[in-house]
């Protein structure tokens, strides 16, 4: 999907950004970013799951464990992932040169990389292009450095919100790349909430995981997969208010906030799922449990058949029964509902004709929509936001190498 | 894959088979099966483990129970799947149109369909294709009951292997429909295979879960999934031999000679798959079990992005390691190797570089290759069979409506 992004001022207190191409990139666009935040920030983060990591991602999971963070520096093009001792070296390297030149504690500094597995970058453009990057730091620069952190990506992923904590003006500001899959395989997700609010460690951790359970984790991409997938959400607390717990109606607000920018920064990356046309809400009700709608609502958004289905603008009765049936989840053939949008195309385990299938295919036109499945067996609901397996996402991975 | 077929003659004794056009297909290709024996067979059976089962699926599990059977009656078309009472009273209402013609009994008929879901076969086409097969019935007409039970196949699948038990000859034949998919969903598999031979029925069992186990669980197509998934194997004894026991050497030879066949069949599914241009076997080694390895194994093999990769011929490093990071194993990351063909292109967890890249791609343009996966953790191994993901298979799922 093609999305047209207004680039506005985007600002977040005691933040600085910049981006610059440093020749990682055959292309020549921007490959290197740094975000700095003028004092060390509260930090909390999630990495992918993968046994297979990529070297920046174990430097980050080791720094970001102390809680507190003041940089970030990102390279695109290459993801420093199975390079072995040498690509870790050069993640400590990257790390230590901005430390040095910015004058901050290289320990407080987290390095990200996404891009192609398996070769090292190259260590004399990436040490050019931080020392570019510490010259051009500005409050101004955050497209610049979202710029740089874009590998795949159709367009720019950012999302912001200004709320009020302890009377005091707070901006959430994020900014993310990756784009959604087929799977949850390798859509390397680099995404990093930047925010002015003084929030306490352990209420910043809760939100990011309440946040993320709704946002990432709730999209056909997910953080147990890729070699490289980030989610930093740093808290530099130059609002000046009141330090946020995990309670009370200032840190739901903030929690909310934080909340929204990640859900929209996943709808984002499935928006951009490559070759993506359309965006499909899949909404699951009547389940045994709330574990047991997310198999359902899961095997659905991931079966290639009904996205293939999905795609072509056909209401597949069959394939999203069938996809039901192999969930895995205590299902009922004969109490499955299913509709599209609004219109019943299954009722009590049997399609239900010819008109609505039509009516249901005119609703599969629309660029969004969404698929309710009701399985009438307890009160677990679900709700995975998937695209449709396109030509164009095959012919982009059979010609890329990642 | 574009096969070619030689259409020798298949004869089982004791076996009769016709398949006609009777106007569920709209193409007006032949869309009804018989297959015959002489006297009642002994019979066991493998049924999808979908909690959605087609009528027919529900007809033949209660009717295999008894161990015996005399015939098949078999629709393609049309899958009678979600369509409720009427559906299961036509699954039996043809078995008893098959039993009333023939003079056998009905119970010893079972019903299989393959087509699209959700939507009741006609039963008036249906009944006179019955009867025009039932006139047709010959032992040579193994070909035409293939023709009859195809829904999207490219080209009819059949193995044939001739042994000799206790001194008689043992015709083994099979044959089966179904393609290969990037996932285990909904490709409906019909695979009925025939023997001369007189086997006890524990025994035959026996045989059809170990080979069931190398053959058709070992691709990606496997039997948890589709409505209306069916492996059928009967054994009519009219060889004349001692009836088998699950031991000693003519056992062997039997189990041997079924294996091949479902082997064979299994890889003429793969090779089907819609619009696959490769088969690649996908083998694991040194994995810390069995049980471990077949989950690496399908990890790759489910990939898309490996897949994708496949298709474009790209000896992808990176996609394969995350894939085998992400499968729920254990994984060295630092003792990783990976092989396209002959050619390393992974050791220890690194890239062995772009000349061996350039010659795994070499490989990879062949339509049949091999990648290794060696974990070097323990004794554990694993083969699945997979094929690519190319431009042709979303073409194709995205116009044909199951």
């Amino acid at each position: 999907m093609r999305i047209k992004v207004e680039r506005r001022p985007v600002v977040v207190p005691g933040f600085q950004f910049a981006g610059v191409a440093c020749g990682i990139k055959a292309s020549g666009k921007k490959d290197l970013a740094l975000v700095v935040s003028d004092v060390p920030a509260t930090a909390v983060a999630a990495f992918t799951t993968n046994k297979v990591k990529a070297a920046p991602v174990l430097v980050g999971q080791e720094r970001v464990k102390a809680g507190r963070l003041q940089a970030i520096v990102v390279n695109s093009g290459n993801a420093n992932a199975s390079t072995g001792q040498l690509g870790l070296r050069l993640a400590l390297d990257s790390c230590a040169l901005v430390g040095r030149t910015l004058g901050t504690d290289e320990k407080l500094v987290l390095p990200s990389s996404t891009g192609k597995i398996g070769v090292l970058p190259p260590w004399d453009k990436m040490q050019a292009g931080i020392l570019a990057a510490c010259g051009v730091l500005s409050s101004r620069g955050f497209w610049n450095a979202l710029d740089g952190i874009m590998t795949t990506d159709a367009f720019p992923k950012a999302a912001i919100r200004h709320v009020t904590v302890d009377g005091k003006p707070v901006t959430v500001a994020g900014m993310a790349k990756g784009a959604g899959m087929i799977n949850p395989n390798m859509a390397t997700l680099l995404c990093y909430v930047l925010t002015n609010a003084r929030v306490e460690r352990t209420a910043l951790r809760q939100v990011l995981d309440q946040t993320l359970a709704e946002s990432f984790n709730a999209i056909s991409v997910d953080g147990d997969t890729s070699t490289n997938d980030t989610v930093l959400l740093l808290a530099n607390g130059v609002a000046g208010n009141r330090e946020l717990r995990a309670v009370g109606k200032d840190f739901r607000t903030f929690r909310t906030a934080v909340g929204e920018v990640l859900r929209d920064l996943a709808r984002l990356v499935v928006k951009d799922g490559e070759g993506a046309t359309r965006v499909v809400d899949i909404l699951v009700r009547g389940a045994q449990n709330s574990v047991e709608a997310e198999k359902v609502a899961r095997a659905v958004a991931y079966s290639p058949l009904v996205k293939t289905a999905f795609f072509g603008g056909d209401p597949n009765w069959g394939r999203i029964a069938c996809a039901v049936g192999y969930a895995g989840a205590a299902v009922n053939p004969n109490k499955l509902d299913i509709s599209i949008g609004d219109v019943p195309i299954g009722r009590k385990g049997m399609s239900t004709g010819a008109i609505n299938e039509k009516q249901a295919a005119v609703v599969m036109q629309q660029p969004e929509f969404s698929v309710t499945i009701a399985l009438h067996l307890g009160r677990g609901s679900a709700h995975v936001v998937t695209s449709d397996l396109s030509v164009g996402y095959v012919r982009f991975n059979s010609a890329y190498s990642t």
